[in-house]
């Protein structure tokens, strides 16, 4: 438990003013990006070392007080909501690049470094580090790892865990582990990395990140190909990847998701027709042509009703910034967005597209799809009203019968946020009682006291979305 | 314990002739292709389905038998010893590949089908399996999934983890999970299918393979680069990587190796230089052109007295060809070879040759170095004799301080053959106690029996290398 006692040992290690327990603090990091839930942490603590996480660590595991590691609060699957109370965890004070080697192709970092900062510091020598979530602008890189996170150029290039190399985590009991390095092969033992990306903050705290870069490619072009039917964009993906092409980026919009990012950013994307497929290919200049040639082939042929390349740099980068701003432009037109990311093969898309509308007429709900669709990674995003529990309710059996279907399809209830607390009711429809048994084993096998980040992943006996609890 | 109860239980599964007891079947399964380890199983069961093998796992479980999930026995750290008695599991009725699906670019197959076979058939529709081990001619995809292996295309295109996306496993209690599936983003729960892929069969028996393929690149060009100074030869492999070009392929063979490679292989390799280079590249011809180039250019900028492009596809396969059967020539010339894989940063291969040539020196050994130099991944060969245990003693000392100088430099004491039975007692220089800690609780987690490939990964009070036990 959290008592003053704590409180003292917790100050005397990060000192004073790092451990912030003000009512005005601990509302600001009650919630993050996830409408519908919302828990008071205990305290809000930024250490500034390795050792210092340590010495916390040990205290917190003493008195069994939830730990919540926590980026910028970019998380859509309520995954750094303190909902079991306890602390929240800052980076604000371990945030620097540790380096640049330009030998080995690494970069080694600290978790409180923002993601786009450090794109930016690696192209600035020539070099990519390719996963780029929408939320880059805001996000930190440790919060990246935790929730192995994806982007638009995942399609290509792949998701945040294809990048790291090594970590050093503190452990619950205090332990300080060491796993991979700058190494290309590393098969000493359990992979332990990848165990670690994307285990949203459930089995230790990552302190240290080793990072894979790839040489920048020398050039890129975007097109924006436009349709009079949803099927037709939808296969559209399909076919450009059976003629084996690999875009770097390949992002389906529908007409509802359009209008308003058009009218969010402004730009003079087309709000007339019912989709387009946002398509980027990246890699030398004759290849980067010759795909952009045949792709904008394969959607004419494909009953794309125009297709435009991107004159300029400044016009592409206008479209993939626009969107980046689907969430932002989409919260604007309704109290509460509900962003999900069902996620299906890629020769699934057409059959799921289809499948959300058919859901949304069923339930008569407002849901826009945008999203990944060379991934098969969709975000169906409802705009809805919190306060209106009938509806609601009704978007809930929505989103049910949507992560039913994507798992019924092959597919899997979430392609890049993370179960967190808004999804675990819904896991053991991917995974089925004996998968989740095997991973609640490995969650015990790390946190037998259940610190770390407690009630995310694995479901309690709670309601579905509305967690929200008042202290 | 294996009783003909037991025997007759295992019969009922699988039919008679499924279980194989005779002193010469024991026999045959007693060892792999490592040096120095032997010890007899209990029974060689050959299951037909995953359902017999839950069986066989419920009926091990209870009786604490151990299993020794094997492919094709290519295992060199004895990964595939039944050090501990116990059954040897083969997947020779396992061996169909079940679908090819050209949409979702995928492969799902059975483990027991052959490496070399499946990078066929895929090629056969254009597509491309990346990860080929030495001995992918031989060996199972099942062992490679266990083992996560490598090959000569890793520098560019990863290992076999990199490739899996889905798996379907029997764990120690009998449950069947399914991790993944033919999907490019999965982020529900913990990373299941990374954490089996390399965990040596110490977890759970894999009975089904989904893994992801490539567009086939077009085109591919080969090249040997010969040095009269070993580190002029490994100074090119960083110069290369840090002038942004990613090859292929990037190994090294030094003078020994050559030698005996050209004897065994006849096909001209220069047997009077101190070492080569074999360079390959793809993808489409431009590029593959371009770089091939520019890697001649500074081969020679870094030395190289001699840089040949090979003129036909033919040369080129055979260039390859030659340095896969490495082990094979070399192990030709004493009757013990003793093949490792400490891996470095890439920045590291000139310090890392270096260093096995002294320490080879201070000890006497006679140690050739080849491998996959873009990886960082030598194989310092030592060829020796099992029988003259004084030298051995020194084989032994040289390895161990070749590990401690990998690890010295960023390094580990395996990067692609695994840990097995060979290494478990070095284990500790690249994971601390801590890190070794945490992976048995992930082991205990798995299999609270110890019945899975027991004595592997982890070390026992055996001694170093020497587990010849007589039964």
């Amino acid at each position: 438990m959290f008592t003053d006692q704590v409180k003292k040992q917790l100050e005397d290690i990060v000192g004073e003013k790092n451990v912030a327990a003000s009512n005005a603090s601990k509302l600001a990091y009650s919630y993050d990006a996830t409408p519908q839930f919302q828990s008071l942490p205990d305290a809000v603590v930024s250490p500034k070392t390795t050792q210092e996480i340590v010495e916390i660590m040990k205290i917190c595991n003493k008195h069994k007080i939830p730990i919540v590691p926590r980026g910028s609060g970019t998380n859509l699957s309520a995954g750094t909501t303190p909902i079991d109370g306890g602390i929240v965890l800052l980076f604000k004070h371990m945030n620097n690049i540790l380096e640049i080697d330009e030998n080995n192709l690494t970069i080694t970092t600290q978790p409180g470094v923002n993601t786009l900062q450090l794109i930016t510091e690696v192209e600035k020598l020539g070099l990519f580090y390719p996963p780029d979530p929408s939320s880059m602008k805001i996000s930190q890189i440790g919060g990246n790892i935790n929730e192995n996170s994806g982007g638009l150029r995942g399609l290509k290039y792949g998701v945040t865990r294809d990048y790291v190399m090594g970590l050093e985590v503190v452990l619950p009991n205090g332990d300080i582990i060491r796993t991979g390095g700058k190494l290309a092969k590393d098969v000493a033992g359990y992979d332990l990395t990848r165990l670690f990306v994307g285990s949203e903050g459930t089995l230790g705290i990552v302190t240290e990140i080793t990072l894979k870069l790839l040489p920048l490619p020398e050039t890129k072009k975007t097109m924006l190909a436009l349709y009079e039917d949803l099927h037709a964009a939808a296969q559209t993906v399909s076919k450009i990847l059976s003629n084996r092409i690999i875009p770097t980026t390949l992002e389906f919009l529908d007409q509802p998701t359009l209008k308003v990012v058009e009218d969010f950013s402004n730009i003079g994307l087309p709000t007339d027709v019912k989709a387009v497929l946002l398509i980027e290919q990246d890699g030398d200049s004759q290849s980067v042509d010759r795909d952009i040639h045949k792709m904008a082939e394969i959607c004419r042929e494909n009953q794309a009703v125009q297709v435009d390349v991107a004159k300029s740099p400044e016009e592409a980068e206008a479209l993939t910034t626009a969107r980046r701003s689907a969430l932002s432009a989409l919260a604007r037109l309704k109290p509460t967005t509900i962003l999900e990311d069902a996620t299906v093969p890629r020769s699934e898309i057409a059959n799921m597209v289809e499948a959300i509308s058919q859901i949304a007429e069923k339930y008569e709900v407002d849901i826009c799809t945008f999203g990944h669709a060379g991934d098969g990674n969709l975000h169906p995003t409802c705009l809805t009203d919190v306060r209106d529990s009938e509806e609601i309710h009704r978007v809930e059996k929505a989103f049910e019968e949507i992560f039913e279907k994507a798992v019924e399809l092959g597919g899997t209830i979430t392609g890049e946020h993370g179960v967190g607390a808004m999804k675990a009711d819904y896991l053991h429809l991917k995974l089925g009682e004996a998968g989740i048994d095997a991973m609640k084993n490995i969650k015990k096998a790390f946190d037998p006291n259940n610190i770390m980040n407690p009630g995310k992943i694995f479901a309690k006996n709670s309601p579905k979305r509305v967690v929200v609890s008042q202290s």
